[in-house]
């Protein structure tokens, strides 16, 4: 796909606020209202799809939300299953152990690890958790592809090591650390002190 | 400030990767190595900072990171202290309260809520923990700018029109629902899936 990191990070945005319009059809400008992106800006990131013809036989003025919607889903592979693991069962690691929050997407939570045997036995969930050496063996049987980065920011470089070791494509970073991983590999951090700066950013540029 | 919202959070997160470099100067084809952004986006995004007098003064060549650091945390209002609060203190939110991500960062917890009265009673913090109905007095009262929203999907909306209209200015969202907040209020969304989802899409941009 030729499609850049920067349009491939706004189409993804952009299906999660298609999520929440009941429109039939948007046209770009009411896009722009909806992302605050130009409109210049997502004609460029939706040409990326190279499905002007798709789009068009959709007819009506604008985009149809379905259509658009299922092209960028398709497009950018989130129309496939994707197993996930959790690395570090803590109060936040184990939190998404009984979270609905991936209901109706493509990714299914399929393990836990812990270093901690006792957490282990005590946490309850319909996944099967186990102990962090587990790792480099399950991974790869399970056809685990991303991780929830859940351990002390002191674990977290070498928890992300032993993922990539065995064969993990991308990690949701939690920890308040700048993992250092081979090309290739994609990491998304989310810490609660970047996403606060970010909000701090997008308040002070909108003052 | 005269900086758009795209700028700000690329600023941001560039001052995030300027903490994780030793480097005493940085050019800005090598800022394009460690963001990904082309370069004549960093120069654009620096030059909005407006302040080339000032970078040109730290003298050498490219920039001088701890000059161009200041002068981001500055123009971005991350050089002033800004309070928090937890809202929702289950697993997730209260996984915050032992939480050390926020040293060194402008960002201090200032208290916790939760609907749950027996909950307030185990959980054990250094910020007051608050019954929900609270919120209306002690945000203003405290000076609190910032939630931390971690209540179910459900009672999320209800807790956002409980923030905003006690004066909250952000909101970090961990619900996995699109909040509907008035012009004004910024929103970081933070939930899981999302970060799945940009993970899958920068995978499938940079195949």
């Amino acid at each position: 796909m030729a499609v850049s990191k920067p349009t491939a990070g706004r189409l993804a945005a952009l299906v999660r606020m298609l999520n929440g319009t009941d429109a039939k059809s948007v046209t770009s400008s009411e896009l722009e209202q909806l992302t605050g992106w130009s409109s210049a800006t997502i004609r460029k990131d939706i040409s990326a799809l190279d499905a002007a013809a798709e789009l068009e036989a959709a007819g009506g003025t604008g985009y149809d939300v379905q259509t658009l919607r299922r092209i960028i889903m398709e497009r950018l592979g989130l129309s496939v299953e994707k197993k996930c693991c959790i690395v570090g069962l803590g109060r936040l690691g184990s939190s998404f152990l009984d979270y609905n929050g991936l209901e109706k997407t493509p990714f299914i939570l399929a393990a836990g690890f812990d270093s901690n045997v006792n957490r282990l036995e005590i946490l309850d969930a319909d996944v099967p958790l186990l102990p962090t050496f587990k790792i480099a063996d399950v991974i790869p049987r399970l056809g685990i592809e991303y991780a929830l980065l859940c351990v002390p920011p002191d674990h977290a470089q070498a928890a992300a090591d032993k993922l990539v070791a065995a064969g993990i494509k991308g990690i949701v970073n939690y920890a308040p650390v700048h993992l250092v991983v081979p090309e290739g590999i994609e990491i998304e951090n989310v810490c609660v002190a970047d996403a606060l700066c970010s909000l701090t950013a997008r308040i002070s540029a909108s003052n």
